[in-house]
């Protein structure tokens, strides 16, 4: 049976094969099944050949063609001998721009539901990706462990550099000043918070879900001296209290989903009020998309990607002025490239603390990722936002591109 | 009868004068009716106090405050003596932020459909502010007639260089190469099409609807000698048929009005396609809210500033890139500080070739304008965007902020 349909003289398979390589807006790839000649026929120059074991796989790519896709590569049954990401980029390229079909539509409703935000769903979701072992993430993350997009300032800068600038970047676009409270939802291991109390003399309360993130981060505050300015609180962002001068969340808001995003609307207004200001960080869009879902069903369980105006629900209406957004998303496409360099060497560590399903798994996200950024399938958003009546609204952004110290000239008073 | 109202022993003027003020929102002002007491009486430092001539203008205030306050400061019957600006800005701030009584609700209602802009109401619209001779904005504009935001460098720049700054900004934000084809829609007299052409090199086609500007523009270009690089088109932005690298709109986005919003993002869809890049540059607002009901009336017929999220109802549809956005609101104060002061000095002239009335509308509509940017009430957006398939997008902002002349090496290709 198996021999019959993937021969490369079985019509039924070649039908079959012609339908999804035009439905995929007919790239510059090759599609094979079993040891049968490879879709199109006449084409030479193409980018990669993806290799598909039997009829079965073949069908659950026609069924559900993200899910199906995903899961075929996990566990082997698809195989993209040769540059992965290349492979990826050219088909994200090509899709047509068009809904997915009935099927692919259904199960991410279903897998919706399932992965819900609520309190203890969010906790459940968090902690299916985050509280992976630190030393997983120590395998391929930078020395230390910034699991964001980072700011390359120059666009060869290593990426121990680029973490470091992007930490930065994110300070001087607050205006950090010494003696100030900062308050940040969704921490990981805690290094923005740490350089934050370092390098700005600010004090930081930071949140997180995840119980294993908030060990090694209080390790590290332990160790570095800084429990004095840094606080690490296991809960939920929906339960900060208190009044802060800055409210920043790195990474959070692809999590939250989208139905939280007037609650944490809510939280910023209660925590920084009309006078203070804040920066969100996060994975976006051009427009409004589902999030892959095979990506949720195997990586982030409840993750959804909002495009800038969906975002602005979480500031409009509280009244919050928006002052500057960046788009960093070429940055991640770089910042993966560095990650998926060191997965790839730290390959057989990764199959021996999980397993090869695992492995092959974390390798499509990284390289669908980079893929995607790189494509502008996704984006990646910075916005710096201040309470209505705050008093501190820099002149220019100059002072993010210049190296000086005291940054304070450059503050002026919105109202004289 | 008068007399009676306006004596500082009447009771019903001093119960509505109560009214009208905690209805403000209780501001740092007084205010008086004819020659009455000012009220509140226990205030010795107000910012300022306002002269109501009698009962009548008091009860057109309370029927419909923004109205009665501008109609009634325009004809006289309400004046302001000592310092206009900083009236407005403590009114404006301490006002709440609930939605307007139904009267205003209900003109401002009227004036929208009265105002509504089809291709025939807009050209009436426009007509009604930028036809005036450009003799009268030469009395208070810089000396290219730039009647947009400036962007100040350094905070104590001169008018005449902020301008300039400014169209450097705006190329240096679309990274203008020479022999690109610009289209601009709204263009004024001309001075940023005129200043791509001279400093950049490119080539622009500019469209207004207004018949006098475009003339201005015209004779500048062939006075400049840059007729053969910069085409004035007296045409709607809805008529721009035609290729191009690069979409640029600076101040028209507030007169189109909403409904027009995804006719703009089809027009820019067919004239940049996946490819191209484009700048918006307008008045917003933090959140949703109804444009100034008096503004609308007698200075911006059919005006409406979005918020953030509304206009990006432009871009979103279109999957474009949104790759910055800049909050420029203080400079917008300060352009209109200077505006006003140079208005403030022309004023004679203002009178002779208009009459009082017109006169003080406008210092009204300047000063009220420096209140409501200083106080936050207006934000000024410069949205930078690309096509999805755009190749050229800036690896950092810093060249925005250096004066490197090549900027070429700071582009690098998405899609390597």
């Amino acid at each position: 049976m198996t021999g019959l349909q993937t021969s490369p003289h079985c019509d039924v398979t070649r039908w079959w094969l012609k339908k999804i390589y035009d439905s995929m807006g007919a790239p510059n790839i090759r599609i094979a099944v079993g040891d049968g000649e490879p879709y199109p026929t006449d084409t030479d120059d193409a980018v990669a050949t993806v290799r598909i074991d039997g009829w079965r796989t073949l069908a659950s790519l026609v069924l559900n063609p993200e899910i199906g896709f995903g899961e075929g590569y996990r566990d082997g049954r698809i195989d993209v001998p040769g540059d992965l990401v290349q492979f990826l980029q050219t088909t994200i390229a090509s899709m047509p721009a068009s809904a997915p079909g009935w099927c692919a539509r259904l199960s991410s409703r279903w897998l919706y539901w399932l992965q819900a935000n609520t309190r203890r769903g969010s906790a459940r979701n968090i902690r299916h990706h985050y509280d992976l072992s630190a030393d997983f993430y120590k395998l391929w993350l930078d020395a230390k462990l910034v699991y964001t997009c980072a700011y390359f300032p120059e666009a060869n800068a290593t990426l121990e550099r680029a973490q470091i600038a992007k930490m930065d970047h994110v300070c001087r676009k607050l205006q950090l000043q010494p003696g100030e409270h900062v308050v940040e939802a969704g921490c990981g291991w805690g290094a923005l918070a740490l350089h934050m109390a370092r390098h700005y003399g600010a004090k930081v309360t930071a949140f997180n879900i995840s119980h294993e993130q908030i060990l090694v981060a209080r390790d590290r505050a332990k160790r570095e001296g800084l429990e004095k300015f840094v606080e690490f609180v296991e809960d939920d962002y929906r339960n900060i209290s208190g009044h802060y001068d800055a409210f920043v969340s790195v990474g959070m808001l692809e999590h939250i989903g989208r139905h939280n995003y007037e609650t944490l609307g809510q939280v910023i207004h209660r925590t920084i009020g009309e006078e203070g200001r804040g920066l969100l960080h996060f994975i976006g869009r051009n427009r409004q998309h589902a999030f892959s879902p095979w990506i949720r069903k195997r990586i982030f369980p409840g993750a959804f990607a909002p495009s800038l105006a969906q975002s602005l629900e979480v500031l409009e209406s509280w009244n919050f002025s928006v002052l500057d957004v960046e788009n960093l998303r070429l940055h991640y496409a770089r910042t993966l490239e560095f990650w998926l360099e060191r997965f790839e060497r730290a390959w057989d560590s990764v199959v021996n603390m999980y397993d090869l399903e695992f492995a092959r798994a974390w390798r499509l996200y990284l390289a669908g990722s980079i893929a995607a950024f790189r494509v502008g399938n996704l984006q990646l958003f910075q916005i710096v936002f201040a309470g209505a009546n705050s008093r501190q609204l820099p002149w220019t952004r100059a002072h993010l591109y210049t190296d000086e110290g005291d940054e304070k000239d450059l503050w002026i008073r919105a109202i004289s």
